[in-house]
């Protein structure tokens, strides 16, 4: 059976089974599942994560600068780390060239990294070079949770609890809309662009969290259904989502309209970070928060699923939930 | 200008100048340029690597049995994390597979990821399925170093110094020999084919010289010339080999005559591991390793380069000193 029949999700969870490496070793406090791994090393609690970048899958050469590719093959493992809340510390990138690639253009994404990494203080400490058919970055990221001995202070995804509401920092939908303005022609200092070439992972917003003591968060790396289905299946609830109360920006609406809340919904790849929490905590978040933080819906009790609203109390249907890069029919983005 | 000219070593260092993210921080104990990156995390020392096998550049998947490319992802990481000195204990392991790929592949990549896995005590903890062209893994691994506060313990390329003894484990030249075979149609289970597919990096002996005071290790991974190249180069120092001492198994002597030496010279991909340090030291280790371990030169003072001699002393040449994927007119490995 081809992998395009069972998708990215259905492949993770069928190879997983096959690791059979004995049960896991006590240092390990959160393994395959989350949007990273934490384990215990002596008095630390250290995360690590790994995200590709492939050319003709996740960037497209003909559009993308290639410092905004390598800008952004680090931001989407940061955002990883901050939605644990934690710190981004040492990165690992192996870069797979074909051996015809122009130097100057891995010169150019290696800038556009090193930008990424001086922004979010993270320091490339080794890595690799492959000759392949296609250009991809792969980087995998060590970061540290913020918590001392006996509690790490992680925001993971199974940690939502009935009654908390859902909220969500800065805009959604903006990445979607980039990429779509980008296969149209637009420049790559378009705002929208940016937002999906140069995605700015709010690591702030992750690590206050943890610290007032929120215990749930995930990044938007699929999309707003998708990721808070994630959180509803690992922390056995349901969620509702208020369409009216998404956050979405001006130039977003201005631009598409009525697809707007379908960007917003489905899109993917915006890397702001939703989190679950007591209504309480979530107002001191929003109050210390360095970005936006609007809520837009809470957690139920009920089977592992998420609706979205209108003003109504009626529910919304979408086209799709979000991406699964291995399932066929779907576009290179 | 094509990174083909400027191949793997030369990439690495031109795009490595790019990085300008800051000084180093202060926890961080060795970055790019050994084996594996070291850093320290509180009261231990932590050690990182990643490695890549891609279809036609690494293993060739007309002839490599998928379990065997998966046993083999690993291990050559495994190998890294030896040639420091430590244990193997985290991976993150990004999948890049195209989308008609059929998941038993994968799956049978994947039981061979976890034979290797249980072998050498690692918990595969995360990681990444992308879609791609060709098929890739890619394997970011975590490991510890022995040493405690204040002294981590390591076996460094920079550790050699001159008048030391080189010394190797096991057997050169069985690995290349094994790609010779399989390329002419031998089976998986032919011992040298066995060599080049499931390496088994001597992780014991990497430990056991760390703590009894050896400072230096790299793991033979670009050839054994290539590889003394780096110590010599990082440590300031030459290296003699005495052709006569190398350990070449009956099996590639049988079958491949005068070849043999070029094949443990040059051929790469033995992950065994090379040391330099004071010949007492050296017979220790000889004696509480459980693997064969042959003095095979010196270290002296000099330029920064490795000569091979014969019986009478003279210098023997070599076609090639080991390999380099980017660079042209090499053939797939």
């Amino acid at each position: 059976v081809d992998v395009s029949e069972i998708g990215e999700f259905g492949l993770i969870e069928r190879l997983s089974k096959l690791l059979q490496a004995g049960s896991p070793p006590e240092e390990l406090i959160t393994g395959i599942g989350d949007d990273a791994a934490v384990w215990r090393a002596g008095d630390q609690y250290l995360i690590a994560t790994t995200d590709s970048l492939v050319a003709g899958v996740h960037f497209l050469p003909a559009f993308a600068r290639r410092r905004d590719v390598g800008w952004k093959a680090l931001a989407v493992n940061v955002s990883d780390i901050a939605a644990m809340g934690g710190d981004p510390l040492f990165a690992l990138v192996t870069l797979a060239v074909p051996p015809q690639e122009d130097a100057e253009n891995l010169d150019e994404l290696y800038r556009g990294l090193d930008e990424c990494a001086r922004e979010y203080g993270v320091a490339v400490i080794g890595g690799d070079v492959v000759s392949a058919p296609v250009a991809a970055v792969t980087i995998a990221l060590v970061g540290r949770a913020r918590g001392q001995d006996g509690n790490p202070g992680l925001l993971l995804r199974s940690g939502a609890r009935v009654g908390d509401v859902l909220a969500v920092t800065g805009t959604l939908g903006d990445s979607a809309a980039g990429l779509l303005r980008m296969k149209a022609g637009a420049p790559a200092d378009d705002p929208l662009v940016k937002s999906h070439m140069r995605p700015r992972p709010p690591l702030e917003a992750g690590k206050e969290a943890a610290a007032i003591g929120i215990s749930c968060a995930i990044d938007i790396s699929d999309g707003l259904l998708q990721d808070a289905g994630h959180v509803c299946r690992m922390s056995s609830v349901a969620a509702e989502i208020d369409a009216a109360s998404l956050p979405i920006s001006e130039a977003v609406r201005g631009a598409f309209g009525e697809q707007a809340l379908q960007l917003a919904c489905g899109g993917g790849e915006d890397y702001q970070l939703l989190f679950a929490g007591p209504r309480t905590l979530m107002g001191e978040l929003g109050a210390r928060c360095p970005v936006p933080l609007t809520v837009i819906g809470r957690i139920t009790d009920g089977p592992s699923r998420v609706r979205v609203l209108d003003s109504a109390g009626q529910e919304l249907r979408f086209q799709a939930a979000g991406w699964d890069h291995l399932r066929a029919a779907q576009p290179p983005r």
